[in-house]
């Protein structure tokens, strides 16, 4: 199943993705489940395989997609430098350990959703990923029983402010201004994907490859990372984990590649689809 | 007013605290706000102020605190090597920018509430510190403006797993095991805390003195830390800024000196009180 959130302008709601329409899921149940995390939460995913074959409610076309979890308390987990071309263009040795830092919620956009560089700065960066969502809570489990713990996949673009990134040890200024990432464009269901390492992903900026590799070539594997992140923090229904981005990102290059208004990201992974995002300047800006 | 949230063990709530009893706003305001977060969100102080003559509903030894904002949804965003003489032991350099990293609102218990130590790792440390509560939103505030986005002060205990912190760059991991900090025992609102650098913070390890500093010789004060953490992400009504930690952890120490069973750790700070939890190991562990 392809599960979006989204919004229709004057109500949130939660779907199924049939071909270009939407079974409105949260309609359907009549406001049983407040969002997709509270359906993972409750481990209510069969009710929506109940509802597959039921007729569309809506067209893509008519929403507004929103991240697949939304909410503000989830907990979003971001890896950093967990490919080696990346590691190596970043001027960094590959980690003993998986390198883990925080973005809030709101610094994520849905699914075509402009992504917003800050007044602040200009060395705005790309990066395409493979996102986790927990679907069962996790705690100490084995990288042999992680993948049980995932409810799906989607993309991820983990935006980054690179001059505030590198403002001091942590990372966290650079990886959480509004709107400077993405995440997106659904949730796939694990049943549609039964290995993540078999996966590709590929970031295109203005319909040009920037970024191509499989998943397969993380330093630290899906598997690995869950068993690595559910050791110091319990993840639960709904939390994402980012994996890390492949090289080839902007601030590999020479000169650096930054993208400002006018370019389009697309994040795209085979058997998930395209999270694209046109980037803006922050309105009254510069 | 000193704010505080409880549970009874059987309904959570908040409340005034007065003396040693609690009037349970909560209750009386029959479940009109579903926290303190949401009190401050609405702005609506000023009704909890109106309560403040009335008796008290509940004794303090009858309730166990949980932190003044317990919700998961709050950014928690705490700043590192910020007083000169911590900077110093822990052999880094003083930053040009304030450092920021983030803990999950399941790091954290209340007072008197056990903080745990992990099966993982008997590196555990105290660091006592000053809590900020933001009271209304901020975004890009000025420094000079900056107080008046604040709803009160609290102690806050940024417990950490030493080795977990050292594992890599991002110090995620050791910042996060759950219930590994306290943050309490309540907050008290600004009307009664005119400056913040007028403070003074003790932490004391079994009645012992190990960190003891005036809030004046913050590296980065607290208006600078409110208008840098607003550069790069939006405060909301019940976010939190943990200031960071005077000179004297464990971690600075030769031998360094680890906290576990049996020890008591006090964070105190004159004017808003005791945080005081005292170091479980986690059952069933070891």
């Amino acid at each position: 199943m392809r599960l979006i959130s989204f919004t229709t302008g004057v109500r949130t709601s939660f779907g199924i993705v049939v071909g270009d329409g939407i079974i409105d899921a949260g309609a359907r149940l009549a406001g049983e489940f407040e969002g997709l995390r509270d359906v993972l939460a409750a481990g209510a995913l069969n009710l929506l395989r109940g509802m597959e074959g039921l007729p569309a409610d809506l067209a893509l076309s008519d929403v507004r997609f929103l991240p697949p979890i939304p909410d503000r308390a989830t907990k979003i987990l971001c890896v950093g430098v967990n490919y080696l071309p990346h590691i190596k263009e970043m001027g960094r040795e590959p980690p003993e350990h998986p390198v883990v830092f925080v973005r809030f919620a709101d610094s994520l956009v849905g699914h075509l959703e402009p992504m917003i560089r800050p007044r602040e700065s200009v060395q705005y960066d790309y990066e395409g990923e493979l996102a986790v969502v927990i679907g069962r809570a996790a705690r100490r489990v084995p990288p042999e029983r992680a993948l049980e713990h995932v409810a799906g996949y989607a993309c991820f673009n983990d935006g980054t402010l690179r001059d505030y990134q590198r403002r001091g040890p942590q990372w966290t200024p650079g990886k959480n201004f509004p709107r400077s990432g993405a995440f997106g464009p659904w949730l796939v269901t694990t049943d549609e994907i039964a290995d993540p390492a078999a996966l590709t992903l590929t970031t295109r900026l203005n319909g040009e490859t920037v970024q191509h590799e499989r998943v397969a070539e993380l330093y630290f594997d899906v598997p690995q990372l869950i068993a690595y992140c559910s050791t110091f923090t319990v993840l639960e229904p709904g939390d994402v984990i980012a994996t890390g981005t492949p090289g080839g990102v902007g601030a590999g290059r020479e000169p650096p590649l930054w993208i400002g208004p006018g370019d389009r990201v697309e994040v795209e992974i085979d058997g998930i689809g395209k999270l694209e995002n046109p980037i803006v300047d922050e309105p009254d800006a510069r």
